[in-house]
């Protein structure tokens, strides 16, 4: 493999020195994009999209067409491992994901096994490959999976948007039952992150959108235990070359220390927390990834360039620190928003990096 | 007015000796009881449960009826100020409460009034004074409202449950005018818990449920500033007595110290906080209500009284802290469940109590 021609982001996460702070935006390749909602069109409905390579790597190089980020991320849904297992996943219109067979019963439990990435999730392994074939060394590749966790509050509740009342009644009253499931994820979601690796991706992202819902010493057991299984199974080399690897716990903030001792590279920050804060409460141990909220974009230039310094500036100097949203971009955002942030990073954070 | 007969939630809430940790639930009076759903059914909807203060007395003594509480809670609607205000409340079936004239235009900002509490809310005094009859000083009646930026959420946003996208845009892009509502919020809320304490009510607290979804930065202007305002001009004695005050941000657990200095006598934790570490965070500067994950009520018997001791012991020894769940209990929760926590505070608190 030839040399990346902007490794700004790879060498953020490994908190080596850089001229700047990289930026990227989660779900950068999305519905606020006309071109993504075309490509969308074409493909039918969005797990088409996922599932076609061509369709999949179109609408991942579609943000960089017209920002210049610093990473591309793999167009994908955060489902595709239950949906691998067989669950069956889809769309309903106007909806978010569900499932046709959630967990019901206890034998279906037992029956879960964990999917061949290379087989059942090719998919998705040809979308990396062809990705990183387009990008041209360009920028680097994230590969990402959702979380043990995350995953199984689909599978149990079948749907997003919930109270959690299933999962949490299975937490509290069977634990074990729910261990077996994020037993099977966690060794799922690691042969998937290695085989993204092994077929392009530079760095990999765990979202943890659920583990927030949970109390401190649920989230522990139940959500953090599990990311570090995976982390201590990844393949944190490739071809030479360090994979840095970033968890994000939506709603994590009051756990970073515990999260940056996961053996991760980075810890991603929702909107919540003070990143200046989050830099003195972990210390130089691990980079962080984050966090302006994604509805400062519906402000003017003015107040973004504004909200960006105040970020930059919390971090303060030195590297470590790549610049996102706290959370997935709005579907609603004016694309010259996402723009703004982009030079506004990259203008204002020159002056940290000294 | 005549002695409590049990005022050892009002002890601890002022961090004074008590024999065992009080316990009541937020929405302790709700669809989780028959005789709540039965109430509800003769009063025709929701809104007219609230606003008859016959009904809303019979339903606030409904859960007394069957669990030993060491209080009563109002039973009202959060939103009963911006409906005084002449935003048109209403409940649309199976859904959240919505506004028929949310603040759309800058106008109707600026026409915003602060409603008078014994005129456009005298049915909640007429409440508070009818249930403190009925409870006949058994034990203390705590009135509650809305925070100011809470009900700005639903004024601007016309409804609950949204992405806070509108709120959010007018934060970021013209702060003044909502600075203007939290302003009007501010001091209808002051004047509201006032009449209430003027009707009886014993302790006041104050529902921030959608301050967690702001920035830090943003948390402290638009929310917290507010709700320490209204601390600033609560009436604090009422006949002789102290009426304590806590502030309950859900989602607030990495502010703590801030709300711990906003001059209230309480800070309410959800469940995501580890009580005993929020305790070393803010000294014994005021008292902790909290904070057992809602869903532990699903389990069996034995696992509620197990995660109860893990609260208490986590708390450790002394006064200062009220029991309670870290947000409503759920409309599916089993009574007996309920029975089986508010008997395990008791008898398993004694000892943190010597």
């Amino acid at each position: 493999m030839t040399k990346l021609k902007n490794d700004t982001l790879i060498r953020a996460l490994l908190r080596q020195p850089t001229e700047y702070t990289p930026v990227w935006m989660m779900r950068q390749a999305g519905r606020y994009l006309a071109e993504y909602n075309q490509t969308r069109a074409r493909a039918g409905n969005f797990l088409s999209l996922c599932k076609n390579p061509d369709f999949a790597t179109e609408v991942t190089m579609q943000p960089l067409a017209r920002f210049p980020l610093d990473a591309a991320i793999l167009f994908s849904d955060i489902l595709t491992i239950p949906d691998a297992m067989g669950l069956g996943l889809y769309f309903a219109e106007g909806e978010g994901p569900k499932f046709e067979r959630p967990l019901r019963e206890e034998w279906e439990i037992q029956a879960l096994t964990v999917p061949d990435p290379n087989v059942h999730l090719r998919y998705v392994m040809d979308a990396v490959s062809q990705i990183r074939k387009t990008l041209d060394n360009q920028v680097p590749l994230i590969g990402f999976s959702g979380s043990p966790f995350t995953l199984a509050c689909y599978m149990v509740e079948g749907c997003g948007g919930t109270d959690f009342r299933q999962i949490k009644t299975m937490l509290y009253q069977r634990p074990e039952l729910l261990h077996h499931i994020l037993n099977i994820n966690a060794q799922s979601v690691t042969s998937y992150l290695n085989a993204q690796i092994e077929s392009g991706a530079q760095a990999v992202m765990i979202f943890d959108t659920w583990g927030g819902a949970l109390s401190h010493n649920a989230y522990q057991e139940f959500s953090l235990r599990y990311m570090s299984q995976i982390l201590a199974g990844l393949k944190r080399e490739h071809g030479g070359v360090r994979i840095p690897a970033v968890v994000f716990t939506k709603g994590g903030g009051l756990w970073l220390e515990s999260i940056a001792n996961s053996g991760c590279d980075a810890v991603g920050l929702d909107w919540t927390t003070d990143i200046g804060e989050a830099r003195r409460r972990i210390g130089d141990k691990v980079a962080l990834q984050g966090n302006l909220d994604p509805f400062v974009l519906f402000a003017s230039p003015e107040v973004i360039t504004a909200e960006t310094e105040k970020i930059l500036a919390s971090y303060g100097n030195g590297s470590g620190h790549v610049f996102n949203l706290g959370h997935g971009i709005s579907q609603f955002t004016p694309p010259e928003s996402a723009l703004t942030l982009v030079d506004a990073v990259h203008a204002l954070s020159r002056k940290y990096h000294q």
